[in-house]
């Protein structure tokens, strides 16, 4: 195992002897008990200012509530409750006009912000932290972010279900082949399978919906871990944030992330379902599938070969299904195996959830986009029907409704299907003996069963491509959906 | 990249055709059109007998529902129906007697059942895949599966919860050091602690049946992927085997799997919950916490050193968190860019799905287990308690108290810790010139406030680990655990 | 969170009282200081027999280089040594026969087999395990077995291989188009793509190579994690079972897992390459594409469909990738944040690699067997070619050739695309004068240039589908692969 | 599965029906056949630029050695060369010095040069895509920004293998206790133990140098996915650019992603590596362990807390870990399933790449400095040396030694445990009578094995904690090391 190494300088001992130097730096708010600060090294791995700034608005309205408790329940005054409230008013604005200073040595979003509040109204700023430590202050905030990017996803997901179910409707009629091992099934309507898919996304809805209402409980107060001997009401700052009740267990309340564990699954799933999509709608618009044609405004060219049009963002789609994905395992990882309560490990809860959120949102947007964009090939798809022996099922169902037991209804429809192997022809093509040759139960009234436009009317059980069963979701899906 | 391989040697073309010649096989039960059967390698690599078996309860059960519908509809008569329920009952009474041969050359557990029947009952089973297809079959089979084992992680769950419980109410009063990053924090009440992890389980079980009810739909009748044109009656199936209603589109019934995605979701969130448990009881059991000794039955001793005793169950509840992981992320990627509708990719979705299960369960009950078989070293505790000072966050709230600002407070308290420091001592030892020196606003009642029971005493928030908070609590799950 | 759970009868306390009763047993190999047997809920939980006894060969391997150091160091006599290795041969020889009675309540295989040579041999078997821990006695055994392992991938890698450049020798000057974002791109040969996987799959070969030569170290003498004040020599034991050298750090020894990180990550990236290749295979074998038919020995039907004929092999290795993923993440999970030196955890670290193993063979073996029973359909794909515009930047490069700069030259080919689009014919169809109404700069020798034909010969560059590029390429691989 | 969802207002008709309208924009370099550009939505979700523009050195560095083999060959005049070259010189200059315009609607970094390039220079820059497609661009750019990663992680670990190396050599004679299951086994060189991470590092380099070595080859010229007409030198290109030799298949070449599934694999190897670390330290760092005490400069405190002084850069690289595991995650799922040649869900394989090497170097680099700043408090470690026995395996070894069989021996030891639990003491505080009471076999001389310092200097085995093996050690790697 003596690699032989890429030749490589290290002076390493000198060069950590100088990292290692500490400068005088603005005192942490927590560095009572510190006589020196964090090196260059330590404090650019562990800042987290770079990405919990988003953040920002969300730990000011939970200041803002806190504030307005503290000051109900006495433990500051009303003028430096007012001072607070006002001060987060200003900070609120600079952060939103781009006029914040950020700064790394001071952390987080929460140390950000409190220093800048002490920066402009002075002492009544250092009240603001009374029975509140980041652990709680922090998770108040990451609920109340996923709440509102609950709320957004939910709004993307009936986008896309109103895409899906408006690409229906202006394509009724359309029979496309229904596929089972990317092989040549049975006839389905187009909107039967264009609503398979609005069914997926309404379950990711309610996982969605299920979500969100576990994660409502409001974790501030429960200070660092145990809670505080400071005489301040939950119950009032969980209502002002509209949560449905303080959580319980203050020790649970800091060490458990499965509320963002839940919601990554939930986007996994999601991811899932689109990237099925994506890969359906790619190979629709291939050459070979052709059934669809997207418009130049959601393709892309080739940067060497001029005939190109590609079909990029369900490529994408596919592809981003992948990073949703992953940052579910990166937040399984990082919980496992953690003790109560707080490690800071779990810093590392953000990033993972800003990307799944972000990467969800986008994938709903763009396939919600895409959707209106394509226009179906009626006439390239009508004329591939006739491959694949799409009516061989239809067959066999006459035959049991000819009284011929199902496995023998099966066998000689295959042996039907051999022969129009043989001669190179579609069921309907097999003259009324060729078909007796086989088995003399069939009758003149087969080909009322035979051709794809035949056997797509033969379907009648509830939830099947029949047309009336696909007429009567349609117009569930349109009233639920509030399209009319 | 030329690597220099072990040397093998290779014939494969020679071998590859020797494989290849198929062997004159039973016929396939969809043979139709086929001229020859498949070779062993791909017989050995398509099977799935050798773990679909376990779901023949359910899939006996399915047939059970869908043959009385058919003879209900007059689909079949109702002396063919009788002869199949027989043969069924028959073909149980085999399997749960051992009696039963399971044959790889039939592939999977209904083509093995269906062969069974025809050889016990003869022609009336050939009607008994009437309007059904293997996809909606095994579909049924595998929610009814899943149902079944949702109602066993359920008990499960709530035999870890009463465990807990159990061992709370058997060590009221005992203090331990609250943690975080694990270093000392502030004193908390053991009960406490302990029902942080009823809580999350609660959570857990909640997710349980959230996915339970969003699962509990039938796709049966959806047949291959578009439904059928004989006249069945989905609604009676769907009832007969406790589902809420049949599955409104056929393509999204025997396409979709989320129904196991959001299972297995929460196997890994509850895995990961279980993980915590076994780290946090792995560290309590060492040399150096000594917080508990666990009883030599749920101890492994070592194979060379014999002094060992160690909490091997615990370890592994933390090790096999990884297998539940690992199999949502098989099933993640298994779906990943599938198009609609069956694919045989998803014969690889049972699986991960079982070894889940299995594996949720044993920890579950393992973990349970453990928690009766486990005694606080109350002593060891005790003694320990005064290092780490757990009371300065305490002496920071007698501060604000007194009306000193928050971050004041902490500046106050950090430097009282500084002094305690440097003289080797508890807070408790300061006197009052001392902490008077450090800030006047000390007065004789700080006294009341230090030391680890002092400071318990004086937690009051709602949720927090005060005695009288945690009584609450204890009330609470009592009831609802029904344990009184 | 209140849940209403489905209604659960739990008598847990009850209940765990009575699986509490330690019944009386074998007393364990480690038992010396231990007053009771563990339960059967934590026998159940711990055992590993049902999976690790599939090193039993390498197990008896291991020992019977150690008692032969043992001997040869004087720690055990020369006649201890020779009943040990008779009873091992003899214990071996039962475990083939099926004779052996592995038996739960003597936990592994290692005890397994020591407790079954005491049975045999009696007092000497006590000896064997001097100066040997099951710590490093196991990871002998794993690595012994990894190392067979990869072993035998590498022959499966040959195999597939062979077996692609067969199929590539048989079809030679078939034009296919190739793809970019599943668009047709340029014509390219057959060969040239079969010839892709030929590469990737050589590249994971090296891979497996160079983990093999990393893992070939030997732990044995490591002993618990600290080595042994008993005289064994290790470079003894390491060269009789064919390591490179002991591992020079005891505790490294025995806590790390990296050799097996390693294994499965290289057949993680060997599954996604095959599951490309079963991706690929199952769209040419669709009715769309059509560019080979698998023949019946390698297709499955449908219980439902009577025309189905399926490319189910190669939907299941694209399928079965996602558990060799899945394999990969639990073995990383598990070992994630372990301190030194051995933790329980990991007994979980064999089943993911001995189901990685399992399934990366298969996954090789049936694409190996695949590639020889498919047929290329040629006149189909030849009639297919000229849709797609394939020699579009042949086109481009023409213009090149006669100076015109590539970005005006892919903008003309751009707009001759275009231009046939328009009159929905090929490049090649277009008069001389419609392709200067374009650009004057278009000669007569443009037509040398266009159908995919010409395209193909055009191509020169090295590693190009240029026919002579593919030949030498052909020629390179039949030599390294010893075909000839 | 009715939800009730959060009420949300749906225009999404009107709304895409906005979003759809093309705005009039810069013509894409592709753009020949295209009629209208991409909406804003698909702009968005498609673009590359905000990450890949990491790409721009290695970009520049491909594209100068590409017009110097266009030249070279005669493809373009060497007045057209120098003019790109010059060009290529100020848009490196204007990068660097934060003066160039990136512009998301000229897509990724690959255009944004192109088109740069052509705004400076005319003509000439549109000759610099002869015989190149982005294609092969990127993955030219790819593998030399990732030959460049790895020669810096490669750096990094060699440092952070010196700093263990140096703390090691610091604190010679340390002893501490050796865990298994984290209970005390048996006494070790704590130079022993910090060896055992060097050789853990040191493989994660072996593997990173093999994978740097099979990633070393030139896709360039592989143009789009089939190599080009015009009469470039692939050889030439490659070896400017420090490359092996160009890849030998151009569809392979444009579509693998196997050599950073590879790196990304090693960087997850080390990352679990780097996990253990930080578990062990957190653990000592504990007040209950207290082998450690990190400098406040490695340090941080609490907002709540006075006292606490956590150990977060160690917690933050156990955290840390999962991220890498979940790029991997993502890059392994991403490329499953994917047909050859390009496509469009490649572009998701850069931010994993980019993100698992930011992130491992950040762990290296900051474990490293942490081995510099921690104090091994080196009474507190020898007053807990005696409790747990850790010289009881030596006891055994003893017995062995005296003749005593080896599974009797550990039986003995045991026994003697157990006496030492009855009466509260160590082995060594047992009388010789004791010890005989046991076995008669026990001399006066066992005295010399008993206590964790006689116990260590026992230990005489190749690769164990014994002084001399270590002292030996300790010179291998201070030489390989160049540290002297």
């Amino acid at each position: 195992m003596e690699a032989s190494r890429p030749q490589v300088q290290v002076q390493a001992q000198a060069q950590a002897q100088a990292q290692a130097q500490p400068k005088p730096k603005e005192a942490k708010l927590w560095g009572g008990r510190f006589e020196e600060g964090v090196t260059d090294v330590v404090e650019r791995f562990t800042e987290s200012i770079s990405f919990d700034k988003a953040l920002y608005k969300h730990d000011i309205m939970g200041s803002r509530a806190h504030a307005s408790m503290l000051a109900h329940q006495g433990l500051i005054s009303a003028s430096d409750r007012d001072s607070i409230l006002q001060g987060l008013d200003e900070i609120e604005r600079r952060i939103e006009n781009g006029e914040f200073n950020w700064r790394a040595d001071r952390e987080d979003v929460h140390m950000n912000i409190e220093a800048a509040l002490t920066d402009l109204i002075g002492e009544p700023a250092k009240k603001l932290h009374t029975a509140r430590s980041r652990n709680d202050q922090v998770l108040t905030d990451f609920r109340l972010w996923c709440r509102d990017a609950i709320d957004k996803i939910l709004v993307s997901m009936k986008q896309l279900q109103v895409s899906l179910l408006t690409l229906a409707l202006n394509n009724e009629g359309v029979i496309v082949p229904g596929y089972t091992h990317l092989q040549r099934a049975q006839p389905v309507l187009l909107q039967h399978l264009l609503l398979a898919y609005v069914e997926e996304i309404e379950r990711d809805a309610g996982r969605l919906v299920d979500c969100r209402a576990r994660m409502n409980f409001c974790p501030l107060g429960a200070c660092a871990l145990a809670g505080t001997g400071l005489p301040i009401d939950r119950f009032m700052t969980s209502e002002a944030l509209g949560f449905t009740a303080p959580l319980r267990n203050s020790i649970d309340a800091v060490s458990d992330r499965d509320f963002v564990l839940e919601f990554l699954s939930v986007n996994a799933i999601t991811a899932v379902h689109l990237s099925r999509l994506g890969e359906e709608w790619v190979l629709w618009a291939s050459e070979e599938f052709g059934f669809i044609t997207p418009s130049d405004s959601v393709s892309t060219g080739s940067s060497i070969m001029p005939q190109k049009k590609n079909p990029d963002p369900m490529e994408l789609v596919r592809g981003k299904s992948a990073r949703v994905i992953g940052d579910l395992v990166t937040l399984l990882t990082l919980c496992k195996g953690l003790p109560h309560a707080y490690n800071r490990d779990l810093q590392e809860d953000k990033e993972p959830v800003f990307d799944s959120v972000k990467t969800i949102l986008g994938m709903l947007e763009v396939s919600a986009e895409f959707a209106l964009k394509i226009t179906f090939n009626r006439e390239r798809i009508q004329k591939a029907l006739p491959a694949g022996h799409l009516d061989a099922t239809t067959l066999a169902d006459y035959l049991v409704n000819k009284g011929v037991p199902f496995r023998t209804s099966h066998d000689i429809a295959g042996k039907s299907v051999a022969l129009c192997t043989l001669k190179n022809c579609q069921l309907l093509d097999l003259s009324l003996d060729e078909l007796r040759s086989i088995n003399p139960v069939f009758e003149e009234d087969v080909y009322e069963y035979l051709g794809v436009e035949n056997a797509i009317q033969k379907f009648v059980s509830y939830g099947s491509t029949g047309s009336a069963c696909v007429a009567s979701q349609l117009d569930y899906w349109t009233k639920k959906l509030e399209m009319k």
